[in-house]
């Protein structure tokens, strides 16, 4: 069996962060952060400028991975409806597990009051290239008004990602007919 | 000139938590809470058995005045989907204020990540009434599905208010012709 090698501390650290704070909230103290990762506070002050910083390279991170999991491969051919729908049964796919408290992204914005907070900028920065995508394949799929349906289904996609992760809509039902509505007034086929 | 009367410590401690968690989060501390009302804080655990329950608490008794901005008056003859379409105009008033972070009942619930916590149990029960409005509204106008319908449109609010709440959205030209789009395909003319 080989030998994994430990992650490094600063790898240790962001993931602490990405766990904790999607677990926790944003308030998660620094102690508690060192802790799980197993890290003095020393060291995270060598690695990081402050908790702040950490927070936003964390969410930074995360985001190659959340777009894998979200998005459609862009070379998958699928028609921009189905690419579409993709990210929505991803979510509806989560949406039923005990852990699953939404879109990481939102809740970071909606906690952290301060639009200045650069753990805030990266989350909307994140989150705007969500939209782009909904925005080329609004365009590709020929839709009546690109810019209207792209900002549909981000509201859609917050709505329905905020709802699921405070249990107050487990989306079954719901998510594909709300869609497909959306999809065929645009003219999307 | 008539004297008005000061408010009780009650009542400014509940104002003051009303304010200031919407500005700055459920995280803002008991010292910032008595200091904006001006009561100490051994008055305030005379009249609240924690900062929690008074978190509830203020919420409990926002709820009203919500509700009155919120949603049409009950006697005003107009057809459902008039009423509905009310709902969202007011979130749509709102949404370009630099002060509005959107649903407060929402972000108390994304930001208190216990279920069990009271204040998040009085948000969850405060939004099941915006639901059971629009559920009694898409039943009146004759909705295909009225649940269907109503957890549609909560979806939306929530959406909505979120996205205008961060600056992710003014949600001018968009919410009218996603909620009439939902309607329409609902049957609710």
């Amino acid at each position: 069996m080989a030998t994994q090698a430990k992650a490094t501390p600063r790898k240790r650290l962001l993931e602490a962060a990405a766990t904790l704070t999607y677990q926790h909230g944003v308030g998660i103290g620094v102690d508690a952060l060192c802790q799980a990762a197993g890290v003095s506070k020393r060291s995270m002050y060598q690695l990081f400028s402050s908790k702040d910083e950490l927070l936003a390279v964390s969410l930074e991170e995360c985001a190659a991975a959340c777009a894998a999991w979200l998005l459609p491969a862009a070379d998958d051919d699928c028609p921009p409806r189905e690419r579409i729908l993709h990210v929505f049964e991803q979510v509806e796919s989560q949406a039923g597990a005990p852990e699953y408290r939404g879109c990481r992204y939102l809740a970071v914005q909606i906690e952290l009051k301060d639009e200045s907070h650069p753990a805030r900028q990266v989350a909307r920065r994140v989150k705007g290239k969500l939209t782009a995508f909904f925005r080329g394949e609004a365009g590709r799929g020929g839709a009546s008004d690109p810019d209207l349906l792209a900002r549909q289904l981000s509201l859609v996609y917050d709505g329905a990602s905020a709802r699921a992760g405070i249990q107050a809509d487990n989306l079954t039902g719901l998510i594909a007919p709300t869609i497909s509505t959306l999809l065929d007034s645009a003219g999307v086929r």
